[in-house]
Formats: C-alpha cells, structure tokens, sequence
C-alpha cells in the first residue's frame, strides 16, 4: 500500500496500525511495537508520551487518513456510486486473501477491545469511523443523493463492510464480503436510480 | 437475560460471555474471569484444563446456543421474514441502549483478537457464526426462500448486523443500528416478495 515511511513516528504508527488490525489493542504489546517498527524501544514513549492509550488514538488516527483516501479515491475513479462501493467490496476481498484472512479493521479492533474502557480510545474509534462516513456521504452527494439519505447509506454500507469482513477472517473464506457487496451494491444501485442529479461523467 | 446459573462451570461460560463482550478476549484476564463468576480460582482449571484458549472456545459455544435461540425465537414469533430481522435489529438497540453500548458480540471480539493468532479460537468463531447463519437460513427457507438464496441473504443480514453493533458502539448512538436494520428490512421484504412459497400464518 503505501511506501515503506523513513521516520520513526511513521514506522511506529505504520506497525502499531498492522499489529491492531491481525491481534487487537490488547494483545499488542509496546516491545512487539517497537520491534516490528524497527524503532528504539525509547522512541515509543518519546513520540507517544502518554504511552500505549497515546498511540492508540494516533494509530486511529493513521488509519482514518490511509483508508479515508482509499475511499475517496474509488468514489473518484468509479462512474457510478454502486460502482465505487463495489470497488472498496473487491479491494477488501483482495486485501483478506493477500494476508490469509489476518488483516481485519484496526478501529473494529480497537472499538471491541477498549471501546468500553478507555473513553479517549473510543472517541478515537468514533472519529474514525465518521472520517470514512464522511468519505461514503460525499461520494454520495457528488452522485447526486439528498444529505439524510446520503448519511443514512453510508452508515447501512460500512456495517455491511465492516460485519462481513469479521465473517470472512473467521471463515477465511471471502464470500461473506462478497456477498454483502452484491446485496450493498444493489441498494446504492436502487437507491441511485431515484436521485435527481446523476454525476456528470468525468472526463 | 438467561437465570443467574446455579453452577460453578456455566457461571463461567456467562461471566465469559459477559466479559468478551465488553472488553474482547485478550483483555479477559482469568482472576477478573473468576472474581466475576463467583468461582474459585482453581475452578476454571479444573473446568477448563487447556487454559485459557479452551475457556474461550466454550464460551464462544455457550454463545452460540444462546442468541441462536434468539435468532431462532425471532423467526417463531414473528409473521414474516423481514419482521424478524426487524425484530432482531429492534433487540440489538435495546440491547446496546441497555448497556451504556458496552455489550457488544463476544463472536466478533474473539475473531478480531485471536482469529489469526489462535486457529482453535478463530474455528470456534466460525463455527459460532455459521450457526447463527444457520437458524437465518432456516428461518428465511421457512418462510419460503430458495436455499441459496436463504444462505447469501444470511450471510448479508448478519455482516450488517455485526458492522452496525460495532459503529454504534464506537459512537454511542443507536443510529447505525437504527440505520442498517431499515435497510436489511427492506431487502428481506423485497426478496421474500419473490418467494415462491410464504410461509402460511401461525395459528
């Protein structure tokens, strides 16, 4: 994905944002951290004084830009609303098998883990996921949809996204997403047809 | 929801069950298990001589009889497919409402902390939601639907089902539960529309 970062700060978000997406907050310790990252053990509490609460809520952070700008970028790519969502289903599937069904969403990870004890943890859980709502709804509204159903869709498609990638890692199969893509892409289909300004078509 | 367990061993599946719920697997330590479930400290180890791993795959199994019976009760009671899924959504709400959204899937919670670290406790989450996908089937074939049709749609309802706890539960609003549960409805209505045979009205 993106290009192996040079900084420590980076390298630390970049591994803590791997580690939470295969094993949870929880199970990652800050020594794995620091090894996977290739970074000083000292670095850790340099960059993130507050310790693993601090980076936790940065690695959110990291992760609400990186997968923000994967879905912008199909929205901008696609030449129809269902076609972007059908892309971000497709890129998922690819993205479970190339890792054997162990990379799942680091703020599902986080929210399930600490959501319901560490309130900084779960505000950051909660901004991250309203980041890529945010992305869903303006993809929306570009393709035409009025505002509450733009907000509405976008809720109903990263539950769909984000419940089935859990099916697909305990399956290790990719049907649960591919199957959730088919009924998701569906509704925006039919929901797009009723919207009064179609996107004009890019150049 | 289920009595106060009058012995030992069940007292700690339902304090398991409890505690992944709210804080996910690996954040459950075994003395907090203990001290929650009002059983001695040895008990678990007699109960459970594999340890931990073990007490999680029974819980995960205790887990998946209880809100398989949900599920199940939901298509019983209700005159139609779509009005059990809507019930089902309708108790989630309650459910998270109930609990300050604290309680979320204890089946998700495994997955994500050691569906790739533990392959006993990621086969055991699959075998959880495969038996949850089941009675949907059974539910949706007995209301008439296809029997491919009645697994794909299975596998669509519980991924939105289980995407809406966890953005409800990052954001405490019953919204995405709310949100995802209108639009699942309306599918079911619209594929069971096409169903050859409903299933005809209980006395």
């Amino acid at each position: 994905m993106a290009k192996e970062p040079s900084n420590s700060r980076d390298r630390i978000l970049r591994a803590g944002e791997n580690l939470f997406r295969k094993q949870g907050y929880s199970a990652t310790g800050l020594k794995e951290l620091s090894s996977v990252a290739a970074a000083p053990w000292g670095s850790i509490y340099h960059f993130f004084p507050g310790g693993k609460e601090e980076l936790g809520v940065e690695v959110l952070d990291y992760a609400s830009d990186l997968y923000g700008a994967a879905i912008n970028n199909a929205f901008q790519r696609c030449a129809s609303a269902e076609a972007a969502v059908d892309a971000i289903f497709r890129a998922e599937v690819k993205m479970l098998e190339d890792s054997d069904y162990r990379n799942g969403c680091p703020a599902a990870a986080v929210t399930v883990d600490a959501g319901s004890t560490s309130e900084p943890l779960r505000t950051a859980c909660a901004s991250t996921f309203a980041r890529w709502l945010d992305c869903y709804v303006q993809g929306f509204r570009e393709a035409g949809a009025p505002g509450a159903e733009a907000r509405a869709l976008a809720s109903f498609v990263l539950s769909a996204l984000e419940g089935a990638i859990l099916l697909s890692r305990a399956s290790k199969s990719p049907a649960p997403v591919r199957e959730a893509g088919k009924y998701v892409r569906r509704v925006v289909a039919s929901q797009a047809a009723g919207w009064p300004a179609r996107r004009a078509a890019r150049a």
